[in-house]
């Protein structure tokens, strides 16, 4: 396989039939994906409702996926617990996983500090078989760690690139222009992709491509192209967008639009509820209006 | 056994030996515990880093407590996986587990509402086999779930308490006062065990039950013999000490007491750190100006 | 006048009439409050829409509530600013207040730490004509100040209490403790007024006391007594309805029970609005229930 | 005068000899940007200390810049109450202030929502002689006004610009491609001056361009050249400064820096402290590394 590490990656969604994962709407959704030029897909990140899934489930998802595709799978594999990460990584790089998406630990907020940092990555990063990419998402963990103890952690050549779910482009400036060329930079919410390539980041990560990979795409390659006002346009089209399946109606909200979309979203997984009707008609216009549906 | 859902619970931590979990620390505490008039033991609760341990530290823990002991064990098997909690809570009911301690849901933080919380403990509470005590811990969680949802959960015949993590005596107050005397509310932190009582909890899983079980006991009973003006000073001494066990130095300081106070506290697992000298010198003042150490 | 610093205060509210500070319904709201045993009143505190006022209108209310009462006035003078804090309190000093409750500096938040605090409660205190009352209100400054602070400047014999407007009654213990008799804590919410009373506050400063002065007096009076049920009991009624004035629907809400319960409370000022009808509805329901109107 | 609303503006500091406005310190510092081509000056912003001024010498400082500069002059001039805001602002205009920069206001913060903004902004813009730029800062204000509101805001006439001080450069794009060409969006940190200028912003009114005004300057006009790379670099560089003397060091931070950069920085107000020696140090390092000083 000629990995490259770059370029846009959904974090695919998990469809859920009945409460169970459907792995064939899974795969359905994926076959859409394919002909697209995704670098590859992020399994069982947070829009992959990892939270609420098994370990058993995660195993299958990545051997379902594996099956389907060539392209490079990094999976969410990051937990509180050392021993957990470590022990799911192995054996997600055994089904197939290629990079293991290490979310920042968070359950004692006040204690994670740069020092705990260091202690969990090294020690994760020491003792799994696929390279580790840091992945910060304060909006979910109420954490953020310091861009000091990234540069730092850029260091360990089994560390090798950032999912940034913030909108802080500064913090992308600083990370991409201190770290080696070898590490990776990952704008992780769409609403920034355009200024956070243009701040030095490799590429994206991001629940927007779920639903418009194309565009997604398009602002990256505009980018490269030094097209700098049509990557900014589409930028600006794909704001509220992404607000819609982000921060205004989350998971639920992403996965109607995938249904919207043509895709398999379906229902989240309890405790989360499917969109309501008045929810739904506000999420189309949405949709309308940055013109991904009629 | 004669059940009592009632009075004061040391949340017991998890001794480490080379990063290992070591039973025989951890019994030896249980045993230096099991004269004193607690009503049982809460086993991997926040205190205990459940947050670190696998599956299986957790069973094995609950299996050689339970050998020690006939009081009521509450066993921390919560986490934001529906599937995991009652799969966990099952387990650990086999294991001798009598309650489950459910920590409330936090990944998605903005979707954990009213209904959200409905969902999740209601569906979790039908599934148990044993009594389920909702955990409300905001400085962990960054999430509260509403007095409004706790008092309409008090209605599932299957949950059956809270412990109240915030040092919000009003919390306590409506809680009580709107749910079955059936339903037990724990004060979750000493700082408020005497007001929280005088507010209508029923008693206390206190981090500092682990250093000073007679001293939590002792607030209790002053309370309960209506001996405020004994409950407050002896409380008032306490708070020093708890907010050094907690808020200050975290788990850390929380097993560095333990270790001044002639149990087996040791280090915390990695990333967590053992505290420093300069800190231990600090905590000693702390315990030594509450009279707890000369 | 014999001062007495304890029990109860409102902190009472500043009515409008077309946008204008409205001094008769101001005079007549305060004429309905002297035959009851309240201790005195805070004037233009947070509730007095404060922060709405201009330098001007904050006297003239001074001077007309002194002409109508021989009681303790309390006057919300601080700002960040030391020389406008001295300068209003001393004004106010000549019109008539008593103290000066002077809120926590929080311009430059990260920087509010314990020496900045002393710098400016210990400057101001010693350029003012009247006492100091601290006033820690966290949900509106989005700072906290500790409670060691506070004890270190209750050393100062100018700063003579506090306002404690969190519900956490572990900061009144430790600070009712470890502070002078002369130094008074004032629960600042009726949420937490029994407990607050029992962890050693003196009275307290209760927008709930501009609504249902008598229930907060009831409340004080039977612990005072001893009669901790009846206490806490009332204590329980009066919840709901201190939130419905108070988190839920704020000053504006505070206003519109005055309204209900044949006070003067009218719209707040612009940028506020009135409560909406279903609001309106809403907290009818509340004040009913808790038999505060029929 | 030749208005040209947009570039770069330092927002700049206010020195105290003695803890008094010290106004032929402030000339010097002006008379140094001067030659500079820099727009103008933001006078009382939040660097400016505005929060410990009083309304007087709010008023001698404008009157003592203007004598000295033909540059645009914007008086930060907002507060909660409307009145004020208005007052303050008329008088500003007289004594030669062209704009006002309007601070959301923040008091009551769960109440400050669009309904509330509109209500504040259009009051103040339709009462005040001079134009209006909203000052959205959560920072200090724990407030954050939603774009949408922003978009609605700046179809009113008087209403002409927006000083965004978060790092989201997210808000800044979807701003500037929803609000009229008039409508001047400013960076308002010197973090993401690039990407935000990239983003669609019109200028930068930024703290670091008190100390190295030519290195904001350069990266604006590489910026307008096209030289992407060159002002990235040179972005870059100066992230690690700027984060000096703002959030981790503060105003006291910033002054420190002018003062080792040839201006007269000078203490910050009380109840703020200047840094201490180690600070001073550490603080070299910064501007050190970043080229600033030898």
């Amino acid at each position: 396989m000629n990995y490259n590490l770059s370029r846009i990656f959904p974090p695919i969604t998990t469809p859920f039939t009945d409460e169970e994962v459907d792995l064939n709407k899974l795969i359905n959704n994926v076959k859409k994906y394919e002909p697209r030029n995704l670098s590859g897909y992020v399994l069982f990140g947070s829009n992959g409702e990892s939270a609420f899934l098994t370990r058993d489930e995660k195993l299958q998802i990545i051997s379902a996926v594996r099956e389907q595709t060539k392209k490079i799978l990094i999976a969410g594999t990051g937990s509180d617990s050392i021993r957990d990460t470590i022990s799911l990584t192995n054996i997600a790089a055994e089904k197939g996983a290629n990079y293991a998406l290490i979310i920042t630990p968070s359950f004692f907020k006040s204690e994670m500090k740069h020092h705990t940092f260091l202690n969990y990555y090294n020690r994760v990063a020491e003792s799994v078989m696929i390279p580790v990419i840091i992945y910060n998402v304060p909006k979910f963990t109420n954490v953020n760690i310091e861009t000091e103890t990234i540069i730092e952690l850029s260091k360990h050549p089994n560390i090798v690139g950032l999912k940034e779910s913030t909108e802080n482009t500064s913090r992308i400036s600083e990370i991409a222009s201190n770290t080696p060329e070898s590490f990776k930079v990952f704008v992780g919410t769409a609403s920034v992709l355009f200024p956070g390539l243009i701040s030095g980041a490799d590429g994206g990560i991001l629940a927007l491509a779920n639903i418009a990979p194309d565009e997604c795409l398009q602002i990256y390659l505009n980018y490269i192209a030094g097209k700098n006002k049509e990557a900014l346009e589409l930028q600006n089209r794909m704001i509220p967008v992404n607000r819609a399946i982000t921060t205004k109606f989350g998971v639920p909200g992403l996965k109607a639009a995938m249904d919207l979309m043509g895709y398999d979203g379906d229902n989240p997984r309890l405790p989360l509820e499917p969109l309501n009707e008045a929810q739904i008609i506000e999420l189309k216009s949405v949709l309308r209006k940055a013109y991904l549906i009629e």
